[in-house]
């Protein structure tokens, strides 16, 4: 197990990489530490989380919301849980998101830990502090930006996870590479998912860099005033489809990642295109779809990255080189409408 | 109007003393504030808001809960209210409370101001950047801590203030007093209530001086580690209290710093106990109270302030001098038995 100390604004967050589950205890202490958990995770982490106090909810992004939020405040009011007690999220995003978000307004702020049980959740969500909750058709439109106190990498975690979960977590891996890490693009050119799947040592290693991508540009910029944007790379076109289709989180953001690079051609006279969509289809991921331009706009104009009626928008001058445009979204809507 | 810029942490306030309600157009953008208001507040105002965007919810501390906040949330949106809004609380503590919370989770965070127009939020609620939303029985048990952008001081507003809204606001005053100003506490003996009633530049002095009272408190602490704590005297049993029976703030206040000061007679010599009853007491506030010990120190175990089964709990070595004890709750409980 490798403890690396990184600092992102006033917080020092401890990262345990290589790490397993059955060595949490040396982490945290079991009397005063609540797991916030969901049914599936439960069910196939239940004899390593013997002794520990465990808060279980429904699987789903669909709970992801305020309702929930409300539950588990009440099963620690229960649990009599305070200002000494640490909250730790064991699963994917929603849980991570979750957590975060109720221990940063329990008893405004209690500690957190995450424990990232999807490949999403390790490379992506867990990381960078950011939280919430969905409201109505806005995804994280309610929650705070907080750093949590650890994050624990067990990628021994991902021997179970089913094949869309992979390809939600490669979603983000080929965005990092796209706006950041051209060497890691070439790499990921190389191999396929099944690939990383059974080389457990390379994908330890996958997951170790991105998340150490996605930390360094988190804290470069905490609050989303510039780089941290970068993130946002196939996310507002992806978000708006998100929720109105049956889409995975992965499968609208490479949606959203094959649209910007079309736009980043026309806009900024990007090349490689072609190869960024290829290497999407190599993952397992939809490219082009047939979507309500007039439904998707409209949600659109809720977007949180939204300024008046211009957009943040992130495109590729190269591989490896994001940079955030503001756009008016009427032209963002006819650029993709042309696509 | 006077402009003071005072920074708490990471954020710099506006204070804007001596000011009138139809200035706030110089002070925020119409077209890109909301005002959060309640209905009695709404119904003095409502000339002086015409023209600017509100939200007017019920009136009541009982209103402060989460499902008020959704609704708050629910109306923003509809209101196409983004990251280049400001939320604008316009009322009591109850509304500063809650257009700061909702104003930190919205969007994670969009920019706040307050106008207080109670005294015990001119004095206290709107300063110091804690806000949130009581849950069950607890207050406050959610929330987070952040400034606002500013705060709007119009002491006219407080004119048609009820009898019992200018004792909750004189309870705190009376303890900022009794924690750290000697000098306010001789002169308030000199004068009651109804005395500043009548004198408009003296009330608005005393406004100023608390308000800056407060505010230096927590700029040397704006996490409550140490100093900040001090604000609690009278706070941890009058909470529970509060709770119980129905009693406004002030008088829970004033009961628990009535109990606090024959803590502080036990425990460290305080010999003022006297002193400070009879000065509660003289603006028309409660000191003895006959309440079920049980029942409150049931509410006292769920405490923000406790941590394991001690509480901190705020005493006075003297008038201006108030200090911070970790005290076992049973020995508490014990003392306030014998009062």
């Amino acid at each position: 197990m490798e403890i690396k100390k990184i600092r992102i604004g006033q917080t020092i967050t401890d990262y345990y990489f290589g790490a397993s589950l059955s060595q949490l205890k040396n982490v945290a202490d079991k009397k005063h530490s609540i797991i916030l958990t969901d049914e599936h995770v439960f069910e196939a982490c239940k004899s390593k989380l013997k002794g520990w106090n465990t808060i279980v909810i429904k699987a789903g992004e669909e709970y992801k919301i305020q309702q929930t939020a409300d539950t588990v405040i009440d099963s620690l009011i229960e649990m009599e849980a305070d200002r000494k007690t640490t909250l730790i999220g064991l699963g994917g995003g929603v849980i991570t998101d979750l957590a975060g978000y109720v221990g940063a307004i329990y008893m405004r702020g209690i500690r957190t830990g995450f424990i990232p049980t999807s490949l999403l959740a390790m490379v992506d969500a867990s990381i960078g502090g950011k939280n919430g909750v969905d409201v109505e058709v806005y995804k994280n439109l309610v929650g705070t930006i907080r750093q949590p106190s650890f994050l624990f990498f067990d990628t021994s975690l991902l021997q179970t996870l089913p094949t869309a979960e992979w390809q939600n977590g490669f979603a983000e891996i080929i965005k990092h590479a796209a706006i950041k890490d051209a060497a890691m693009f070439r790499s990921l050119k190389e191999h396929d998912a099944a690939w990383y799947q059974k080389k457990k040592s390379e994908l330890a290693a996958l997951v170790r860099r991105n998340a150490l991508l996605k930390t360094k540009v988190v804290q470069l910029d905490e609050t989303e005033q510039g780089d941290r944007k970068l993130l946002n790379f196939g996310h507002t076109l992806g978000h708006a489809l998100e929720n109105q289709y049956e889409l995975s989180h992965g499968q609208a953001v490479s949606i959203g990642m094959t649209y910007a690079a079309h736009l980043s051609e026309a806009l900024l006279g990007f090349k490689q295109a072609t190869a960024l969509v290829k290497l999407i289809d190599q993952y397992g991921l939809p490219t082009y779809a047939d979507f309500d331009r007039t439904k998707v706009f409209d949600v659109l104009k809720h977007d949180k990255k939204r300024e008046r009626s211009n957009l943040h928008y992130i495109l590729l001058q190269k591989i490896g080189k994001g940079v955030v445009h503001t756009l008016p979204l009427t032209q963002v809507k006819q650029l993709i409408e042309q696509i």
